[in-house]
């Protein structure tokens, strides 16, 4: 039988379920079935959630693990009465914050979990917006306006590093794919002129053959574009570009989108327009 | 002089920075500046990023917060040793969880951060790819395959919201955009065709109109399509038609893209390919 946890927020979760995961993760040799519990922000419904957490416990024959970021004093009172084992991440570091800050702090239910809408929502939407416009290659006349230009060959994580970066950041990526349309007649790659002007704002991003070849097989299997051949030649060209120009670059293979965004500001220094919360 | 907060951690920082900006939201009154730093996995980089925290002391006048997710006992030695109020949440939480647990938890640099790249990456890029090919009514016939169609006015927010779900728990979401197209002769909006076989996957977005104009009116100032009129006739309809079809929806206007996917998550009970960490 496997543990349960539950991870309980009167906003999205997010908070909560990524600490708990992160703690959980320590525990490779403990089967844990993670359920996450967002907008408990009643004490209602935290009644409700006591009493699976209660059912659980029983069919598990385990109290579960309770990871909780609410904030309201009367809905945490419930979700402490409940059957389990207590993670409280807010109330063990809020006194000690209290403290060293010489202030209170505001219990107030969901003012946590809200995100600025105003400017920084702008700029989030807008992102997003810019990506997709820029997406492929599709236009490169707003590179100007550009903060990142992603390169690499076709399905090599190019778009979901760009919308990440735009919804997680408000980062604006535009990506361009590298292809056999910018060879040189040694067969080297060549800078495309929209990326020359540019140089500066390149980031490149590879993979490992074999790897892309099996996500462009299930796009297009058994064709020249997810051979093996076809594959370790674009990619070896690629990196060859980006050694000669001096482009930085990325391994996508054994990195997640998260990942690779958060490497690629860390090596830039590219600054965010939006904070997630 | 505003208090500085540094989020370390040794994988991307998403944990240590959304548990840290949860806490510190709390204290309102207080300015702090917050500064992310992740890939912290040397004790190289932990000492020099300990130099630059005592840098920042002396010049707030004030201790730093130190908020960390770093899993290495040497790294996590040194941060220990810089100027701070530290926010110890792997040390404060992990030894009671592995009494609970009766196992020892596995201290390893990078292993809590590390994502599971193989079959959940790929259903996480395929849904980045299906959200993109489904997007705004660009194709109608893949709409077996959708987890959920979004449905909405132009610029209410389906876009960011079906890339959102997509990057974030794997859910394939298609979005359709609610147009004059569809008016039936009493000036109501219909059901579109391709929608009416699918109405069980159907979330409807809805929009304060003056939000709505100022979004429009960023992308075509003066016309009609950014007009007060228009954008409250366009929203009503939109309305009119989710009360007559019991379409289940959300308004986009006070709640981020996080705070939108994760309430309809819990309403319609979709469920997760992906779990981000």
């Amino acid at each position: 039988m496997p543990r349960t946890a539950f991870f309980i927020s009167d906003g999205t979760g997010i908070t909560a379920e990524s600490l708990g995961r992160s703690l959980l993760a320590q525990f490779e040799n403990v089967e844990i079935r993670m359920i996450t519990k967002p907008y408990i922000d009643t004490v209602e419904k935290a009644r409700a959630l006591a009493d699976i957490i209660a059912t659980t416990a029983m069919r598990d024959d385990e109290q579960p693990i309770i990871i909780d970021t609410i904030v309201d004093e009367a809905i945490r009172e419930v979700i402490r009465g409940a059957i389990g084992f207590k993670v409280d991440i807010f109330s063990t570091f809020l006194k000690p914050l209290e403290q060293e800050l010489g202030t209170h702090s505001s219990y107030s239910v969901g003012r946590t979990h809200s995100i600025g809408k105003d400017e920084a929502y702008m700029d989030r939407i807008q992102s997003v917006h810019f990506a997709l416009d820029n997406d492929d290659g599709a236009r490169t006349h707003q590179y100007n306006k550009a903060d990142v230009i992603l390169v690499g060959v076709s399905r090599c994580g190019k778009t979901p590093t760009s919308l990440y970066l735009a919804l997680q950041f408000g980062i604006r990526a535009a990506n361009y794919p590298l292809t056999e349309d910018d060879l040189d007649e040694d067969g080297s790659l060549k800078l495309p002129k929209a990326l020359a002007r540019h140089r500066h704002k390149l980031f490149g991003l590879t993979i490992d053959p074999r790897r892309l070849a099996a996500i462009r097989h299930e796009r297009r299997p058994n064709s020249r574009y997810s051979s093996m051949d076809q594959c370790v030649q674009e990619v070896e060209q690629a990196e060859g570009l980006y050694r000669q120009m001096h482009i930085p670059y990325i391994d996508t293979t054994r990195f997640s989108v998260e990942e690779i965004s958060t490497r690629m500001i860390a090596e830039t220094g590219l600054s965010r327009r939006f904070s997630p919360r």
